[in-house]
């Protein structure tokens, strides 16, 4: 489940490790910020689709954007994105250009969104302070009603490798910036899986975040309640850098939700996934079952364990995002704009948006109330499992074949994601091999604020290198049973914790055996031992707290001082039992003392 | 502001004093539950306040489960609420009695609740499990709908002690049957005010506790986004009880909330509180801005600090309520039974809820937008303040103007109340002397989940004693800089962390002064010392997380054993910090050291 043979058929091997040198480390890799937007505006001219961009930025001024960035860089700034190319899907204000949303007159009309935006929005301010660059306003199906990328008078936008096909949508252009190599990052927007779709399609790594942690202000609302910003990213480990530093609360905001103190940080080892059973799989061919059933596969070779669950209250729910009362979410949005009939409206969005016009708030107050049992019923379904696995989508239908039945497709293409935001849960679409000559993906699905879950098995799948979403969370030194194979790491994983790094404290430290079942270490500072080895976990403050009230004595936490001169919570025990216990500092370590022959 | 002359006047000290005995010290007190069942119904005939009750448990019937009680707790179970006689509002459901909700029809149309109620509500349910016993249903404004009391078919329900004023609505039974002595707890239901305005003008305290924290399922739905159930009682300590109870999550709700991992348990000792503007008090007459101004003095006297805020942003959303599309959630619960015409429909409430039947779903989404954004506005106003003072309601008209003037006046009496959980906070209403005649009331409200903060308050100002709602928590041994007036205490205050007790460790500690700054001592256990003062404070786990990740070094903490031989989470220190500290175990704590002139 790496990169497909589609990928590498786009020749973007190089361009990719660049991209994963800018990632997590926080530099910018080999070439400037100048060099690399040069570099999107040539491949622009190259891959000559016109149709993927409603608005680019001039080239003069993305490069001044560039060389502020790498002057910034040069004189110290941390800019963990700099030169990273960024396209934004149009719905989404970037400041000095207009937001049509698909539709020109929309970023004209005293009834839409008149004149260039006045501020970007949070999410795309956020990257840009960390040293990406805009390029441009990417195409959309309009109103980012639609996961086909046909619905837009700026022309349907072509997948990046079948351009008979559709590239999917509504964050048409984003996705195929990305595909192509243009953009880095591609900003969308999802609600009912228009940042997950367009991603199967071209075989990228799509993260939607849980609804309200990714501020939406700046955004042309789709459905207001469960719209959500997202990423594309060509790796997973660029994605979530991205999705990290634009998840937060915003003042502009109030709808936002921010992390809870108890936010899981990781995903156990061995965990147990979700996945539909075969009924649930009804609206795939053939070979896009046996495309998931390889993805299942993949997952069990993780080490996780797959459990069959009955999803068909999730895929009943779906339909409730166009076919109920949710719809007036879209009319509220832009509905007054479109009863104006703008010439560029696109009939089948305004048909759609329309339908949402004499919905009762009655009906829309009691379909909430189905949509949150209906969650309730998810989380039930979910009880025990880690995670879920399901097809990103159903087909990779043509052009052709949407535009002469828009509806039926698209509703189809939609089975597995328009329930996702409504029933509150986060979600990673990653590339998962070929079907049909060109890419499957699979979607991992987490529980609400449980998004870091997903992404790791994600990295997992991928193989990529440690890829954290949540900032923050506690380091804390564990030298004993908690280590990883020792008999109470499970308590660690159970807390969500994230596993850091292998590390040995100061010299200062000796190890004694405490007399406890299990068996445990005490590590005493006396000042005059030598460095114990350990590993350092990250753990959430309510988890941090949890895992201390539960613990039992002699144990103690408190400061540690590593080898490095850097102090992290971690363990002590109560004074008599550590004079009290055999030495084993020797040893260097409890695994070692262990492996010696302690008793 | 303790019992007013109102309260006296219902010689209700003795009842009062015995509902107290049978508070949180989980004992029935001197009478068994069958004695308070007998008297209840006793009260009742001696009362003849046929309009508080919509149907009465037979007398046989109540006090053969009040038999059962006794015998429960005869045999050893734990049953906090052995024997307290409680009246439920009929819109809330109890097993084998219909739900009328105030229109009698309701109870038998298939377009109502039909037939007697299959189970009791969760509220309810879980009163009774410990120990309650259920006598009645009351009296409510029709379908929840109204501020006075005299809006149903079963009559006005008249003031307990004023019979020509108003009750208060619409939890009008409820407050009357505990205000008149008969029940110990009675049940409401909450959406623009109805748990406390009456508990205003009958000198109760009625709690309101964040909105999803106590399970809505089998409760007819008024706005089921904004509804509460509620408890009124006589004094704080068994309403904060019987809350606590009810508090949880249930599988039969799914609009369920839980406390976040970091809730707070407590007010801080010298809070902050916000109280509005003059002109935010227009509404009041002189007598009754008086009365505001005394509480606001006795605010001061508990040593809290106030501070002016301008509330006319939260007065102005309180307008959404009956004005705004969210009336539409009253036609979603009852509005086609309504359009039935059944006979018995109240012609006030019938229109207002007709009002919300040709709402579109757009607007109320709008107006949902508009209320986040005036939740986040208050968040804002009340940045800085531990909590806000408001007047519960604005007047105490008598029933003959309610029912020459059924709308207007009912409408200002929700002046301070509408707003509350549409903006997302939680309210405790008390009693606060006297105006007119009569009771005046004043209602702490707190930031969401904040509950036990205006807990705290009212509880100073009643003079009551510790009364917590909040379950759970971690207790945490302190016995150097964050004993009670030392340095550190606030870092305990800001976490939300309460006091619990004074307390000794067992013989096996030694303490130790440190060399830190602040100077603090390290508690050692070596066996051989001697019991050590200390304080035990009640964090939640997250704020415990918090507490750690920030404690510096030599700092720790683990299990400490108290010399009641229990075990608490406490100080310790790392080994070589203790084994060169002065030794201070003499002097049995930190205080003592330091009061003999340790530098």
């Amino acid at each position: 489940m790496r990169r497909s043979a589609v990928d590498e058929a786009l020749g973007l091997e190089t361009m990719g490790a660049e991209t994963a040198a800018s990632g997590p480390d926080g530099a910018a890799g080999a070439r400037s910020a100048v060099a690399r937007v040069e570099a999107a505006y040539a491949r622009i001219a190259e891959v000559d689709r016109a149709e993927v961009w409603i608005a680019l930025v001039p080239r003069d001024v993305a490069l001044a954007a560039a060389c502020d960035v790498d002057a910034r860089l040069a004189a110290g700034d941390d800019l963990p994105l700099a030169g990273t190319v960024v396209a934004v899907k149009d719905n989404v204000d970037v400041v000095g250009l207009p937001t049509t949303a698909g539709c020109p007159s929309y970023a004209t009309s005293p009834l839409g969104r008149p004149g260039p935006a006045a501020v970007s929005a949070p999410a795309v301010a956020r990257l840009v302070a960390a040293g990406a660059v805009v390029i441009g306003k990417t195409n959309l199906d309009q109103f980012a009603t639609g996961l086909v990328g046909t619905r837009s008078p700026y022309g349907a936008v072509r997948h990046a490798t079948l351009p008979d096909r559709v590239s999917g949508g509504s964050s048409s252009g984003s996705a195929v910036a990305v595909a192509l190599g243009i953009a880095d990052i591609g900003i969308g927007t999802d609600t009912a899986g228009s940042g997950r779709v367009p991603a199967a399609f071209n075989g990228l790594v799509g993260i939607k975040t849980t609804v309200g942690l990714v501020p939406t202000s700046g955004v042309v609302p789709a459905c207001r309640s469960y719209d959500v910003v997202t990423t594309f990213t060509r790796d997973l480990a660029l994605g979530a850098l991205a999705t990290r530093l634009m998840v937060g609360p915003s003042e502009t905001d109030p709808s936002g939700r921010a992390w809870p103190a108890d936010v899981p940080l990781a995903l156990r080892a061995a965990p147990v996934v979700a996945i539909p059973r075969d009924e649930d799989l009804a609206p795939l061919s053939p070979s896009w079952r046996d495309a998931f059933a390889a993805a299942v596969e993949a997952v069990r070779a993780t080490g996780a364990r797959t459990v069959e669950v009955d999803v068909s209250p999730m895929l009943t729910a779906a339909r409730l995002l166009y076919e109920g009362a949710i719809v007036a979410e879209r009319y509220e949005a832009v509905g007054e704009f479109l009863a104006s009939s703008p010439p560029d409206a696109d009939p089948t969005v305004a048909a759609i948006i329309a339908a949402g016009r004499d919905v009762s708030a009655a009906d829309y107050v009691a379909d909430r109330a189905t949509l949150a049992a209906a969650t309730a019923e998810t989380l039930e379904i979910l009880d025990g499992a880690d995670l879920l696995l399901l097809p990103t989508t159903t087909e990779h239908p043509t052009i052709a074949a949407v535009q002469a039945d828009p509806v039926a497709i698209n509703r189809r293409l939609g089975t597995y994601t328009n329930f996702v935001n409504m029933l509150d849960l986060a979600a990673v679409a990653i590339p998962a091999g070929e079907v049909d000559g060109g890419p499957f993906g699979v979607t991992v699905l987490a529980r609400a604020f449980e998004d870091q879950r997903a992404i790791d098995l994600a990295a997992r799948l991928l193989g990529s290198g440690d890829a954290s979403i949540v900032d923050g969370g506690v380091d804390l030194l564990v030298v004993g049973a908690h280590l990883r194979g020792q008999p109470l790491n499970p308590e660690l994983e159970a807390l969500g914790a994230r596993f850091v790094d292998s590390v040995r404290t100061s010299a200062a430290y000796r190890l004694v055996a405490l007399d406890t079942t299990p068996r445990k270490p005490g590590l005493v500072r006396t000042g005059d031992g030598a460095p114990i080895v350990g590993e350092v976990w990250r753990v959430s403050s309510g988890a941090l707290g949890r895992f201390l009230a539960a613990l039992p004595a002699p144990m103690a936490l408190g400061r540690v001082e590593l080898e490095d001169g850097t102090w992290v919570v971690g363990f002590g025990c109560a004074a008599d039992a550590g004079a009290g216990g055999i030495d084993l500092t020797a040893h260097g370590g409890w695994v070692a003392a262990l492996a010696a022959g302690l008793q």
